[in-house]
């Protein structure tokens, strides 16, 4: 079963295009799992633990384990385990955003696929993507790439118009669409908050699959994004929340509840 | 004492632009440093004991290291540690190539700096260089953008022509220079097999320090790489080799060779 096959499924079985972001930055943990033993994975396990239903993947992002040198690398990996353990249907995305050039991306592959055992890896195109080929190569995991990032910024360089009438962004869409998913498992990522983009991407990718990270309830954003994002299929989705659903009072029903909205503009 | 200081200061004492990049692949290593406890960090420590004299800093790339887990972050930390202990002179450069967004980036900046002890770290800016602001925070350290890369496929994204007469890589730098190099710790990188392309950011970004991976002694490309890519006060590189030293017969010749060859057209 490659990552494609294993997302339908979940999306599926669970009704849901929601992918919970574990962004447990230590600082924001309350006292309960802050000052114990492995609070991070603890805290992890918590939040997994009461939504497991409702989702189809949870996704570390890297930054807020290696925060914290090797203990957070074990931390990061006591939280892999557990979901491939407890939750194997479930995919694991792991919020990497890697780029080096040729073999160097080697080990970035390994932790990642051997050590993690990621079901889906972000990573980031700038070095071209001939030199992501350590990734494309794994033919059974996402190999999710980079094409318009959530946050204010992105414009600086992924809207540079690279020829009359086509923004760089989209010129990596179509590249990966047209030239790089030899092996069918590329994906792209596009933030939540770019809904115009998001319409765009899709124009050009087919039926590849959007992991959207950055979403909002608030504010009509998830119509935009669902209409925007879905493919023909009325899916190849991942839409990611992670402090909005983590952090929450309640975090079963903040998953529970951006699970229904996006289910109402499917 | 700031990054830019510290790198004048070592490379004036050892008369070195050469930095050695710690690229130590478990698989490359020989038998000898392979199967004993520790044995990436004691091939690093015998690279360094006999480099040390010779070089301006060291680049350990973390993906040799992350390929291992846990027990890879443990070697690339005593690295660090050993170089920080023993050379406390020599510019200790993360080559980590992250680049996430807003306060992500802050787990990435304690990997760098708080953890490890970095001097310097290498950065994408794809998400715009205000998704940076984290790394540019750190005043005294230096923080040393994607710019061109030394891989073939460097050209795809790259140098793709965002006005009539600048391509991507030229705009990325001249915005640094411009723009963002608010508290003068900004450097970037640019791969030493593209002299035309060093050249050219030569002459956007004025005195700024260069980092210049991929150099190969062969083929006259350190004439070309040093004549374009020195500032008008004939410094302002710092010129990584990696395998072509480490894994060389031996790497104290290879260094040192390398170095000279460097110095005969400063």
């Amino acid at each position: 079963m490659n990552f494609q096959q294993k997302l339908d499924k979940i999306v599926k079985k669970n009704n849901s295009f929601v992918c919970v972001g574990l962004d447990s930055d230590v600082e924001k943990l309350s006292n309960k799992f802050r000052k114990i033993k492995d609070g991070q994975f603890k805290f992890n396990k918590w939040i997994i633990d009461q939504t497991h239903d409702l989702v189809c993947g949870y996704k570390p992002n890297s930054a807020f384990y290696e925060g914290q040198g090797v203990e957070g690398i074990k931390q990061l990996k006591l939280t892999c385990d557990y979901i491939r353990l407890h939750h194997p249907e479930i995919c694991l995305i792991l919020d990497y955003k890697r780029g080096d050039i040729g073999n160097t991306n080697n080990g970035y592959v390994r932790f990642a696929f051997d050590f993690l055992k990621s079901d889906a890896v972000t990573v980031i195109p700038y070095m071209g993507i001939e030199a992501l080929q350590a990734f494309l190569n794994k033919k059974d995991k996402g190999i999710i790439i980079g094409c318009h990032s959530s946050n204010p910024g992105a414009k600086e360089f992924q809207e540079l118009m690279v020829s009359d009438d086509e923004p760089l962004y989209l010129k990596i869409a179509q590249d990966i669409a047209l030239k790089w998913n030899k092996k069918g498992n590329c994906m792209v990522f596009v933030g939540a908050t770019y809904p115009e983009e998001m319409r765009k991407v899709r124009k050009i990718i087919g039926e590849m699959t959007i992991l959207s990270p950055g979403i909002n309830v608030q504010g009509g954003q998830v119509e935009n994004i669902v209409k925007g994002g879905l493919n023909s299929k009325k899916s190849g989705m991942i839409i990611n929340s992670s402090r909005g659903i983590i952090f929450a009072k309640n975090p079963r029903e903040e998953t529970r509840k951006l699970r229904d909205e996006i289910n109402k503009y499917r």
